[in-house]
């Protein structure tokens, strides 16, 4: 087991990477002061909720049961958790722990944050996506018809326990959504990590468990520097969402689960790329690179066909937007991805036609 | 006007109270960065909404207005406002203003909160109940129908601007409403201010200014120094919570509306002081007098009619209780509120079986 601290100064906190960690009783038992909900899926539940439970001491355990995908990432879901929180008399004192892939983990988040105004929670990711990108960090949301991750908060768990071993279980197309936040990561901050990458993304599909671990750590590393740095998103953090702007617009577009997040994203990252280099930012070249690495992992390079008004309208409500003008993630090169202000409608435009093509 | 200062470090703000402060131009002018958004009600709207908005130089106002009263504080109102804040393509830049009593500071507080996660508000109250306790201190939150504030967030306003002139026109049960916290502050923390109310309790039912603008400030520092000693309620700030357990409890089991929130916390401080004087925590003489004051105010002293067993269950999920254990907020004295966690269950029926005779 390796294990990485997320900087945030008393809320600091852990985030152990390592395979079988699941079922460790120590990794837990710091923060258990009162009961214990464990909200997982339908799909995660038979794999994994036996051997989280056996690992918790706690008197009293409530299990919260959603569905699979990220159509659960919703209202009626969340009040559906409530109530079971309810029903279960969690206290304040109650940890909750969020025990499957990105839509769980937003959504467990999302009720311990506001669940009596916050409980303590914790990050048990069992997704390649969730293990490299959204366990980290904070960012809890649902979704809202008209923008994805539109209503959340910004509220960081106690720990983060990320079991290589339940990679095993992952579909191959999970597997490869989460590849794409892993590009993202070595495309947006660390050019020799996408080096790696071209280099060992064969053994990262072939699943060999010392590969993934790396991916992860370096994943885990790269993101828990920038959140240190800035845990709000008021400035540096905001690259992190490289191609999330028009991933974001994919999925919301889509109506949430037809495109897996990490489809959609690398979809986005080649828009970006692309609007990169149309502003001069980014060699053609090395957009070209970004492109054929996202194919080789199996992710769809292109964007669904939508209106162009369509586009406009969901890029107008990113939440990266500032006074009124659309702001974009770009590259400046591989590695060194930033906001972006003042960027030509024109070039936009030109991206979004191209998009579908 | 008069300013006060909650001292939260770098979220620190200001209280102002005056009279006529609403339309000030200066007191918004610093937290003017984007689209503003103005959420109030259709009682507050026609009385106040046009004076808010003038002294606003932002170039972009979303208005919403939603309906009056405790049933508004739902998941759904709450989805309109976010609607609203989309529509209006509301960014992270945006601030929101909360103009209205404690059912709209809630809300509107619980949407700046989650909105993108998380936008800066204003909380400019108009109603007694705002003034003296909800628009200070950053709790935000919309109920559930098995509890009172169940769904919320700690989120501080970046200035409240309390402004006496709108007490003008608020209805007497409301005043009355706004009356029971004024004297929960003076009973929980401070007795002479309770000797102060009970000399003057008749100069604030004639609405004399200078007489609510100090119980309004001296409100405002009692609550301020608690909340600045324990922001998140891990411990002294829980003693704000007098009356509530009770209080919450009938407002849940009568369904959000019939008692006014104050209405219920003077019945519930009844309770309160009954099982303190049980507990032989309270003189009887001292219960008595803290029961003359709320009925002098007009204020009821008797819960309405509920099973045993409702009581209870309701009593069971108060945000207060820890380790399965329910907690209570009870009188060493007047002035001298405590959180106990072990109140024997007998007692706590006995004051249940007295409430509403």
């Amino acid at each position: 087991m390796q294990s990485l601290s997320v900087a945030l100064g008393q809320r600091s906190y852990p985030i152990h990477i390592g395979a079988g960690i699941l079922g460790r009783a120590d990794l837990y038992a710091p923060y258990l002061t009162g009961s214990v909900a464990i909200v997982t899926n339908n799909v995660v539940a038979p794999l994994y909720l036996e051997r989280t439970r056996k690992a918790l001491a706690a008197a009293r355990i409530c299990e919260v049961v959603i569905e699979d995908g990220e159509q659960a990432k919703s209202w009626s879901t969340l009040d559906r958790i409530f109530d079971a929180f309810l029903e279960a008399r969690l206290g304040r004192d109650a940890l909750v722990i969020a025990l499957g892939g990105g839509v769980v983990g937003d959504l467990a988040g999302f009720a311990a944050a506001t669940y009596q105004r916050g409980l303590s929670f914790i990050q048990a990711p069992t997704t390649l996506l969730a293990q490299v990108d959204s366990s980290v960090g904070g960012k809890t949301a649902i979704n809202h018809a008209r923008g994805k991750n539109m209503i959340g908060a910004f509220h960081q768990p106690r720990a983060v326990i990320a079991d290589i071993a339940t990679l095993d279980t992952l579909p191959d197309r999970e597997l490869r959504a989460g590849l794409a936040e892993v590009i993202k990561h070595g495309v947006a901050l660390d050019a020799a990590f996408l080096d790696w990458l071209e280099r060992n993304l064969d053994r990262l599909l072939a699943r060999e468990r010392d590969a993934l671990a790396y991916a992860v750590r370096r994943s885990c590393e790269l993101k828990a520097a920038i959140v240190a740095a800035d845990e709000r998103e008021t400035g540096v953090r905001a690259v992190l969402n490289f191609g999330h702007t028009f991933g974001h617009a994919i999925e919301t577009a889509t109506g949430f689960g037809p495109w897996l997040h990490g489809e959609a994203v690398a979809a986005g990252m080649v828009m970006a790329a692309g609007l990169s280099a149309r502003a001069g930012l980014l060699a053609p070249a090395d957009a070209a690179r970004l492109e054929a690495l996202i194919r080789r992992a199996g992710l769809p390079i292109r964007a669904p066909r939508l209106a162009p008004e369509l586009w406009r309208s969901l890029i107008a409500v990113d939440k990266k937007n500032a006074a009124g003008r659309v702001r974009f993630v770009l590259l400046h090169g591989l590695g060194r991805a930033k906001l972006e202000s003042s960027v030509d409608a024109r070039l936009v435009d030109e991206t979004i036609a191209a998009a579908a093509q």
